[in-house]
């Protein structure tokens, strides 16, 4: 889509917003404002917003295509007509309930950009039309000290709302729904800004991927000329290898797919070691890291990875295994006196910065674009390791 | 045993060792010296050392009397007629197998303290009489990067031998054995001077218990005022309590013994947490701790403890479960932003600095004197939580 074509789109959907801001201020006199209103005030569209969408009906693993409905847009709230919307490991894992049990129908996907087509009356973040991205959570409380530092991942209260499968009395179906989607309603503050110089379909990996990754390499501090390993080379790991290696790190990439070894070189790693089943090949590496992060999404023997950081060396987990679980020796642990630690992702502010920082510097994801009638295979080739590096769905085949 | 009586030991023992001297020095000539030479040259007794002492001759965690014999006195190496040996969990877990298969009749016991009675022609660092310690480790390559920096735990080369239980070409029986016993062979440099003002059974505890505990409390760098958390208060947690506080620390201690109260809070803990099943009376300190330090030696739900800890705290794990396994949720450790870690004893160095910070500032473990019988009843309390709190064997019983 042209900037101009965006702005003729604007243009009537602002008119829509005026009318529904009329007919919101007529309610507002019966309606009182609670927490969990809908469509009472002025600002808000009073209707649903009816989308279009793939979802789990089970633990299949299989999504098919759904008809369904999103809140109506809140105060608070911005519309995003979605453009491109990508496929994170988290997402099957999620849909399969290897977390735990989940609700169906349910809309994956935590990885999403597109124009926004309505703004709720308190939203100043945003203006019909500008570029907006979603990520993995879409509110929380905005008041405790989490909250308002930057870090809604951790809402003191216990109040983040993930991007799909939570629940939700304000969406129709119970829960929150994902990106996987043509429409999306969300609180303004949980939607970050897409810069002009990233395309929809790069910026898309940005929001989970991209911030799952930056956060922990920054927290990690490490300084230009450290030695930084990245463990698991999929959507998150080709992210950190790019990161950490912009950011100054002499990066070191551990993969178990030796079809990978001329990507990730090309994106400037110094060495990339292909995991053997003896881990034979990790043996030259160990206690020669200052850092490393982890993306490996499923359980496997952390001990050779943990071995290769260096005394006092820090070592973090991103990936999200089945059942949620790691399983440490101790006293390897003791032994390679590493601090092992676990991110989930990022804060809106973090998020936000990411963007920016992928935008400024020329950090792009590496994509693969795909239909929405080709997710259930791309689904499978994630799972196979096949993905090269992120599947990006086109939100019109939706 | 009075000063005196020592000296007049000290004598006729000086005098059995430079007749050793004379002896070893013609061997010399047709024994070069090995890696694993046995009493070839001077300085060192030919024969090996007789012993008496209790050990385990199978898993059931029953110990007996056991004769044996201890390699000669090496040129390196000083004899210690052991006063004191005291019971630490990690005895039981290994002699009962719960960390791989053991070699038997294996003496267990790494909490040594007794007077040299023989020194080899190198050593400098000890003279007969002076009063010594032995804790976790008895040799190492003392060449590494590691062994010369003060880590000899860690040495580089792998060549850390254990007090116990571990191979040893030099032992008569083929490996190491520990203190519950009589007499100890150790080259000098993994023993430690233990000053006047520590009394002989009051001074076992700290080889290992101590260490184990200072250790990782020091490495924490925690401030005066911050709050110290000590989780499983026995034989190292004591300490660790005792220490934190000394060091500045408010202490918060978690036990799951009521009895125990008392005590703690005697030691100058801030609070004492009853840790219920539930881990409701957790639920109060979640997020208030800058640091915690957890000696629970099995196998245990660790999130509760770990979500006690500040995010961007550090949680030290020093207990070793039976198959030394650890599982963590990682979603848990995620949100908690806490930095995991294990640590296992201490160097030399730091050995001889706890023994003398404990001299010099007062503290002092709270011990429970027993004869050699009284061992296999002692191992029974230690499991069952009954221990007030290190029992400590009166060697002059064996």
């Amino acid at each position: 889509m042209t900037k101009k074509s965006q702005i003729s789109d604007d243009s009537s959907r602002r008119a829509f917003i005026q009318q529904t801001v009329v007919l919101g201020a007529g309610l507002t006199l019966s309606n009182p404002v609670s927490v969990f209103s809908k469509g009472e005030t002025a600002g808000k569209t009073v209707e649903p917003i009816k989308a279009k969408g793939y979802a789990a009906t089970d633990e299949s693993g299989v999504l098919s295509p759904w008809e369904f409905e999103r809140r109506p847009v809140g105060d608070d709230d911005i519309l995003i007509d979605v453009k491109f919307s990508s496929i994170c490991h988290s997402d099957i894992h999620q849909e399969k309930g290897h977390w735990g049990k989940q609700v169906y129908p349910q809309v994956p996907g935590h990885e999403i950009v597109g124009v926004v087509s309505a703004v709720g009356k308190n939203v100043t973040k945003f203006k019909v039309g500008d570029r907006a991205g979603v990520g993995c959570m879409v509110d929380s409380c905005m008041e405790c000290e989490s909250c308002t530092h930057g870090e809604e991942h951790f809402c003191d209260r216990g109040e983040t709302v993930f991007t799909y499968g939570y629940p939700s009395e304000e969406s129709p179906s119970g829960i929150t729904q994902g990106g996987y989607s043509n429409k999306m309603v969300v609180r303004d503050h949980f939607a970050v800004h897409i810069p002009d110089q990233l395309s929809f379909e790069e910026a898309a990996p940005l929001l989970c991927a991209g911030i799952t990754t930056y956060s922990p390499l920054m927290k990690a501090q490490f300084q230009v000329g450290d030695k930084v390993g990245v463990a698991g080379i999929g959507g998150l790991g080709h992210l950190a290898v790019k990161l950490a290696v912009s950011k100054g790190g002499e990066v070191y990439a551990f993969t178990t797919t030796t079809e990978k070894v001329a990507d990730i070189k090309s994106w400037g790693a110094t060495e990339v070691i292909v995991v053997d089943e003896d881990y034979k090949n990790m043996q030259a590496f160990v206690k020669t890291l200052d850092y490393m992060i982890c993306t490996i999404p499923y359980q496997f023997n952390v001990s050779p990875y943990v071995a290769c950081v260096k005394p006092q060396g820090t070592f973090t987990f991103v990936g999200m295994p089945d059942a949620s679980e790691i399983t440490l020796n101790n006293l390897m642990l003791a032994f390679s006196r590493v601090n092992f630690n676990a991110s989930l992702i990022g804060g809106i502010p973090e998020t936000q910065e990411v963007v920016h920082y992928c935008a400024d510097n020329g950090i792009r994801p590496q994509i693969q674009k795909i239909a929405a009638e080709e997710i259930n295979d791309a689904w499978e080739k994630v799972v196979n390791k096949e993905a090269r590096y992120r599947y990006v769905i086109d939100a019109a085949t939706f």
